[in-house]
């Protein structure tokens, strides 16, 4: 039943479409929210790969004549997130709340684009596969960049231990 | 501001046990659904698992006077999934469907227990340490398992690739 696991797939690339261009109109809310200049910083440089990978998807998309697909959940999900960041008075605290507002976005990108790949695989989409799998590895790199925000750099105290002690 | 950043960890720790709740009461759907009796097994296995992790969340919760708090969009993903899971009349396609469903799942669970971990250290919250640091790690585990009976292991043909070529 190729058929139907193609189908599928076609959804789920449409999915991600919505979800990259969710990311994309809400991020510059969060950056201005920011306090932390490395957050801000690795926030702003994301946009932009989620802007290419908005592109990638399209490329894919286009090539199957699929297109966006709502999705509901996630489009909640950073709604509210983006709700429960204006609530936050301390600055530190609110870039905390920021970065675990992130990572759960990267965290949900990386299952999806996992997902992805692996039925890319399956169904032969040799034409996808290096395209998702680019942006899966950005995801990760962007997972453990927000980490190193979180746990203290080199150069500025830690946003959560900012938060928690100042 | 120690305050601000320990109630929203309370906060998250009262998502985290609807999230639990949310898994326990879908999972056995899943079961139902599932035809692959790999995936049957671990995530029967993974149920045990999920019902621990609720135990540990209110042990935690117990501590610091908090209980569950509502989380919409993720009980909205799990939900949706459902669904769609029931429109799939492929049962290999099925099993490819769930098992994207519940990495989906996964992910957003090592997201979360990522940041009460970090939030967790800052707060020196030392009798909640350990317990997330359990679930995270079977979460993972979790994940790694469903990567390996999707990708085929040493018994059964990988589900995806039955779903693609049978």
């Amino acid at each position: 039943m190729k058929d139907e696991l193609r189908d599928l797939y076609i959804k789920k690339l449409g999915k991600a479409l919505t979800m990259e261009e969710v990311i994309i109109e809400h991020l510059p809310h969060m950056i201005k929210a920011a306090t932390n200049p490395d957050l801000q910083t690795g926030l702003t440089e994301h946009l932009k790969e989620t802007r290419a990978q908005r592109a990638r998807l399209t490329e894919i998309l286009t090539a199957h004549d699929g297109g966006a697909e709502a999705d509901k959940p996630f489009t909640l999900m950073v709604e509210t997130a983006g709700k429960e960041i204006e609530t936050i008075t301390d600055p530190h605290v609110r870039d905390a709340l920021i970065i675990a507002a992130a990572q759960a976005v990267e965290h949900h990108e990386i299952g999806r684009y996992g997902t992805l790949i692996e039925w890319a695989k399956e169904l032969e989409d040799t034409d996808a596969l290096p395209l998702l799998k680019e942006t899966l590895l950005e995801e990760k790199a962007a997972d453990t960049k927000l980490s190193g925000i979180a746990e203290g750099g080199i150069l500025a105290k830690g946003v959560n231990e900012m938060a928690a002690h100042h």
